[in-house]
């Protein structure tokens, strides 16, 4: 496998069609058809989580209904097996919860003609202010 | 290869190595140790560049000198091929700069019997007040 050269439109797409999804309550729990069933880590807030149906479990678990979300950049960079390391920066909203910002990333992995999300990380951005 | 289960101390380790190094200013240039010559990628700021001789000419041409930095998260998992992703939120500031949050990726990768940087993506969080 080599250097998938289409990797900065894979990573903006793919983000874009991933928060569609992620931020509309009634097709939410469709994004676990972007993770595998065994080979996928998602890690939440710290709580680390693997396979498909334990993420979509912890994706249903989150209480809030509306997002609204800005972003800021996404950086991407291409793996030498054909896959695409992501990076989001960003800001959102919950409800009627203030807007905090957030960084998230996705390891995207070949797997027949398709990707999917091998990796992802999410934190919001809450500094301690000491 | 297979999971390396000591990824949460790796990443922790690593970050605090990494920056140990890095926020030195006599010692920097030393981070070129942590990059392979060819197969590391840096993205620094929406710059992307290759190897490492060209990562260690971008951190030399780094106009500040001091560096003040207190790292508010580290998350780490591993991948399939005994590396380890990590992502590092916090806050620095530069000489007399304001401070700023930023959002840091390295993906290690194995190689003989150590890990390098294969992948590095550095963003200040900065968002648009929009």
């Amino acid at each position: 496998m080599s250097l998938n050269l289409q990797y900065e439109d894979i990573g903006k797409e793919f983000v874009q069609q991933y928060y569609a999804i992620f931020d509309d309550p009634a097709n939410r729990k469709n994004v676990i058809n972007f993770y595998n069933a065994t080979d996928s880590f998602m890690t939440f807030e710290g709580n680390q989580i693997q396979g498909a149906p334990k993420i979509l479990e912890k994706v249903q678990s989150l209480s809030f209904q509306k997002i609204a979300r800005v972003i800021t950049t996404v950086d991407s960079q291409p793996t030498f097996d054909g896959g695409v390391l992501i990076i989001v920066l960003g800001r959102l909203k919950c409800d009627d919860d203030p807007p905090h910002a957030f960084s998230q990333i996705f390891l995207l992995k070949p797997n027949g003609g398709s990707l999917f999300v091998a990796h992802d990380i999410f934190r919001l951005n809450i500094h301690n202010s000491a």
